[in-house]
């Protein structure tokens, strides 16, 4: 825990590699982490956690297999919004054109979930670096 | 937990009260809280949770008695900074000219803590509202 306040811009600016989560700081057993990330990340699941998401910088976009029988959807989070991913249910994060985020979720949680297709070389299966 | 997105500058645009934290969303047992702030809080402490803000417009002011013997220092979070008071750490946020803030807390976590000054009537004492 930081004894000072940190500004998201600045923390930003230290680290150029996309989808793949910054711990910025903890509250109780949980990390704030913030990621830069652009194209698609993997379809995954988290079976025991659900998941926050901040938009701080451009658009994500999340789609989301919570339909009936599975059947997908997408939600498209602008700057500014917030949207939370249920526990168990399938989503793979995009960002068309980029975005930067922040992610509230338990520590230890990874980046990938205990569910998950063939992870790509472009996206980092990790619980979070150190900022 | 809302199926679509939230606009964290509407959801801000739906209530005007002060020191009176809206819950926008949870994670886990966790709330996310919204408020607007002007002027001072009270002096309180949460002793069994950690507690994590975000500015999102404005300047928000933290005092904080962490020091040897309980000494007062203060430090000031800029829109786009976070900050986390650790459990058990007596402080009294403030916005002299006012700010929007996030916040992320246990479910239940009194906004006035376990341990506070007398509250004053432009302070409300509450686990959050409902947006």
């Amino acid at each position: 825990m930081n004894p000072e306040p940190t500004e998201l811009a600045a923390a930003l600016a230290r680290f150029d590699q996309l989808w793949s989560p910054r711990i910025v700081t903890t509250v109780n057993d949980y990390d704030v982490r913030i990621a830069k990330v652009a194209g698609e990340h993997v379809w995954h699941a988290h079976d025991h956690t659900d998941e926050f998401f901040l938009v701080l910088d451009g658009e994500l976009r999340i789609a989301l297999r919570d339909g009936t029988d599975g059947a997908e959807r997408e939600v498209v989070l602008p700057r500014g919004a917030v949207f939370v991913v249920p526990r168990g249910v399938e989503h793979r994060p995009s960002a068309p054109d980029g975005a930067s985020i922040l992610m509230f979720e338990p520590s230890g949680t990874s980046s990938v979930g205990e569910r998950h297709d063939e992870v790509p070389g472009h996206v980092d299966a990790t619980t979070g670096h150190r900022l």
